[in-house]
């Protein structure tokens, strides 16, 4: 029997997971209460990938004799070795009466196992207390534990008239001190970052997280023909940040220009160009970038051979900050599973002035991408739309 | 002495004032109350341009003798005569004892002058109370009575990736049903609306107000060349709607064109088109449609010039429906002075779709229009954004 008690109690151990945001992944966030004669004498959360876990770190907590206690925490307790020993070996050993937990573990070397080792223990066990919002908290983990391919945020600052950038390619900058803050509160939040080769040429930017205790992702450029300059700030801080450089392995490997060349009977352009691509890439591992060879499409990275592979790399998540080809490719691929727009209240005009999502774009408005939106917010003088594609969330229970 | 019940019989002959928004133009929205030993007697508002003015309908409502009552009125009463006698002599000789306007009337013929005439007749008078509101709420009179040219409203809606269609020109529909209906109720507040030939050729719009009710607007094209189909619905529906077309009477008459003229000796283009138009313009006439001749700048209709002769016509308000090319146009000529932008929860993409404002643009971002956001809400799905181009609204004494 579930308690107004038991939610509250919950609700403590979900915001203490919160705390873990930016540290833990590709782990869940995580965090657990322990609760003895209804005051609480103790609280965890797991606060950083390697760390004790958040069941752990309560117990390590407590102040007072554990045995007989109740336990509330977010996710069901692992009984694997991971970075860590079992938790459920600690929650047997510290005499905890009862465990309340938000929700199973969907990672396969738990799933159920955890609470049923309990139960088999004789400690009181259940399961499914603010699943909705414990599925939504850690909806990162959700889709990395069961696709193996990192969450997609997408995040743009655009005019209110829909521009990222003045006809001159000019954007510093589109948007307001504090949403650029918050910006960097995105990057600290995800595990990897992603941009456009045409963004690093035309910003030549850092990409990091440049606020006090927050992570800095890793830099992922997609860059079709592994052209990024060795002379970038990039490639010249590959050695502080990790960084990887995505390359098409089969540009140019393309039916047509291949005959072209057995015509002609000369070495000509493509295999030029392949070996000039490898030479590139050799160079830029040389100077310290990871370089990840993807599946091309019309000469371009496949964002989904890319992201899959991010995924085998333990990537949980990835923040996409643009440019519009990149975000279209990630939309037409059906790739987004979240957005965060920045818009600006200003005019800034021009036909040829770029939007946030470029490419060929959907034909008709019809079939445009439908989103639910979460919160619009202010961040000082801007809005902040909050936004997930339809269905995104369904499966993480939340809508 | 104002109280804070004054306070509050100002703000019901505000909200009273406010059922003649749509109604009234170009006249104010004005509202009167009649209080007499602590309570209201009367109440009124104008409600329809060339009915009675707000204080003879509130005089003509009292449900007891008027004598010794005070008159609570949003705006200075009139002391001339227009399509009404003034309003000064019905307050005087209804034995009103005391006045509490809410403005004085900035129109030159009024100007103070209606409340020193009450005074003058020993009638007690106060003026300024919840004028920063008041100011407000009849915005589009004090800029049209003032500078006698149009308040310009621009009304657009596009996706969350700022696009208003697909890169095939489908933008059926952008927005929401709801966001459809608020648009028509601009487009029953505002005196005109206004497009460009393009989106009429796009679209074959009605520009209409299909609301119960509401009036339509005066249908405003801005047409260079005068081109405008006579099969369009526009043009066959001129003898419904109020039809205005704007073109360029200098066009082509530019002196490089007139140089070529004179070497080549032919009678060719520039003057052949100049003969095209004055015989669409004629056309168009016989139509139905009253025509505008504008100077031209660049070949196109030079908007301030048009925007004069519309103040001229008398025409207090224009609601600008794009496209972008005229959005441009107004933004460029610093003539905007209210901001609509309905933003659909949906991505399209497309670096070719067209934005809202689209032109040359500005260079660079810092040169951007900027705006202050008056109000974020949401229509249906979308998000309807309401803004003013920064100092807008200085001059009616809101910011």
């Amino acid at each position: 029997m579930v308690t107004e008690k038991d939610v509250g109690y919950m609700r403590r151990a979900m915001s203490l997971a919160e705390k873990g945001r930016g540290h833990v992944n590709p782990n869940p966030l995580v965090g657990a209460v322990i609760v003895r004669e209804g005051h609480v004498t103790g609280e965890g959360w797991h606060r950083r990938y390697g760390d004790l876990h958040a069941e752990r770190e309560a117990l390590a907590a407590c102040t007072e004799d554990t045995h007989g206690s109740t336990m509330y925490v977010t996710l069901e307790p692992c009984c694997h070795h991971g970075k860590q020993p079992p938790c459920t070996d600690a929650i047997i050993n510290a005499g905890i009466r009862r465990v309340v937990a938000g929700m199973t573990d969907p990672n396969p070397l738990v799933a159920g196992k955890g609470l049923a080792l309990l139960a088999a223990h004789g400690i009181e066990v259940e399961c499914g207390l603010l699943e909705e919002e414990l599925r939504y908290q850690n909806r990162v983990f959700l889709r990395y534990i069961t696709a193996r391919r990192p969450w997609v945020t997408m995040k743009w600052a655009m005019t209110l008239d829909g521009r990222i950038a003045a006809r001159t390619g000019d954007s510093k900058w589109v948007s307001s001190e504090e949403s650029r803050a918050f910006a960097h509160r995105l990057r600290g939040w995800n595990m990897a970052i992603m941009a456009g080769i045409g963004t690093v040429r035309a910003d030549d930017p850092m990409l990091n997280c440049r606020l006090d205790g927050m992570r800095s992702p890793v830099r992922v450029i997609v860059d079709s023909k592994a052209s990024i300059a060795l002379s970038s700030a990039i490639v010249r801080t590959a050695g502080q940040y990790r960084t990887i450089v995505a390359y098409a392995r089969d540009e140019n490997r393309v039916p047509g220009n291949a005959g072209d060349i057995a015509e002609t009977g000369t070495v000509c352009g493509p295999d030029n160009a392949r070996a000039d691509v490898e030479g590139r890439v050799e160079r830029l591992a040389a100077a310290g970038v990871e370089t990840v060879g993807c599946a091309g499409k019309d000469g371009r990275v496949d964002i989904g051979d890319l992201l899959s592979q991010l995924g085998r790399m333990g990537i949980d998540s990835v923040l996409v900050e643009g440019g519009s080809e990149l975000d279209w490719s990630i939309v037409e691929a059906g790739l987004a599973d979240e957005v965060y727009c920045f818009i600006a209240p200003k005019i800034i005009g021009g036909s040829l002035a770029k939007g946030p999502v470029g490419g060929f774009g959907f034909d008709r408005m019809a079939e445009a991408l439908g989103l639910e939106i979460e919160s619009v917010t202010r961040t000082g003088p801007d809005i902040l739309v909050h936004a997930f594609p339809c269905n995104t969330l369904s499966g993480s229970g939340k809508l």
